[in-house]
């Protein structure tokens, strides 16, 4: 096990930094949050590009170990740190983890692309004076709402989305989804749905998530 | 071992279906394809909505087991079938993996999007008689040229995305990028820069992809 503590660096406001966060407190993994002013660019500079080659938040170190990509870093993670924490985060057999895999990747590919647009013009744009794109918006909630429609579906099958217990699937949609029921007056789109809105109730009211807010809300 | 074929539900014209198909041949794990019409909307049909809610290709089964999203269909065919085929190719210890694992979501995070709308924009819009889209074709030429270009400093490097060995990281680009060099005349994209072009004669001349080629060329 590691001595030193794994490093992230990147604001706990960027939905990927904070996906990170929510997952090292899970598993009780000590961490050291490294800011990137990204404002001045940092994110772009050479040092940086070294450890994130597209110049994204975070970048991820464990001893030896530099990795970027959000939701890779959360399954080495839970590979690495297996007998810390939540040790059920990213199943306990193969197909168990075979089927968080599965909803993680429906994350990353189905939920992620409508919903980090919809969180960039609602939530961002107007902190940054940028202009909101309003045919962006109702084009992105149309695709949102569709995904959402199959997660009621699931989710009335089964309590979490890969199965009975919390696991990375449910962990790796709450950045986006915060920001959407919290800072972009989006909320509905997931209490307007039975299964959907008490999934949302249910992991949003996680000790971990809720110490990932207090570092977002610090922070501001 | 599974005693009966896996099967996978799908035309391996569908990039999704066929990054499945590259995998299953690397791991010489044996399978049954199983026809779906898109043309007929066979894909959003209620049976096959079961296997794949969000009523997209492929849907995988193994025995018990039922699995969508390609790249998590690939994560389990390579950890069940670990003895068989190519043992290297999710890497064969917890460092290996990892670094495969942050450059499989380098391909569905940043390299898949813009290329796969460069994809349908350039050569299955022809074939199904629709409007090309410049404004959107350019955009996404100019955002997969910035990735390109962290893959040729990257491929400077070493001779693979995730190291010195062909891995699922590697294969997972293959879809799309055979159809922009092959279909969609954007060969140069790749062939343009030293390492990136290196590598794309690499991967795209593997046993594998070529039967996985064949197979899109019997189908049409
Ligand atoms: N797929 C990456 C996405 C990372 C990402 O998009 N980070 C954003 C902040 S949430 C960023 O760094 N944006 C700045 C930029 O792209 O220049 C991951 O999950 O780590
Ligand atoms: N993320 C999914 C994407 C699957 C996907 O987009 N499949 C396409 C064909 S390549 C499809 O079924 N399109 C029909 C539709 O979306 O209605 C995966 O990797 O399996």
């Amino acid at each position: 096990m590691a001595t030193t503590p794994v490093k992230v660096h990147g604001p706990p406001l960027s939905t990927a930094v904070s996906r990170v966060l929510a997952c090292l407190i899970e598993k009780d993994v000590p961490f050291q949050l490294i800011p990137v002013n990204m404002a001045k660019g940092e994110h772009k500079s050479p040092d940086f590009l070294k450890i994130q080659p597209f110049g994204q938040v975070p970048a991820f170190q464990d001893e030896t170990t530099s990795l970027f990509e959000s939701r890779a870093i959360c399954r080495y993670i839970c590979e690495k740190y297996a007998e810390k924490g939540n040790k059920g985060l990213y199943g306990t057999n193969p197909l168990a983890k075979a089927s968080i895999d599965q909803w993680v990747e429906a994350e990353g590919q189905s939920f992620n692309p409508p919903s980090s647009v919809l969180v960039f013009q609602l939530a961002f744009a107007p902190r940054m004076k940028l202009k909101q794109d309003q045919s962006l918006i109702s084009q992105n909630e149309a695709k949102l709402e569709k995904v959402l429609e199959v997660y009621e579906k699931r989710l009335g099958e089964s309590r979490f989305l890969a199965g009975d217990e919390f696991s990375l699937a449910d962990l790796s949609h709450l950045p986006n989804a915060h920001y959407l029921v919290n800072a972009a007056d989006r909320g509905e789109l997931f209490t307007s749905k039975e299964n959907v809105g008490r999934w949302w109730g249910e992991i949003s009211s996680r000790d971990s998530w809720k110490k990932v807010v207090d570092m977002q809300n610090q922070s501001t």
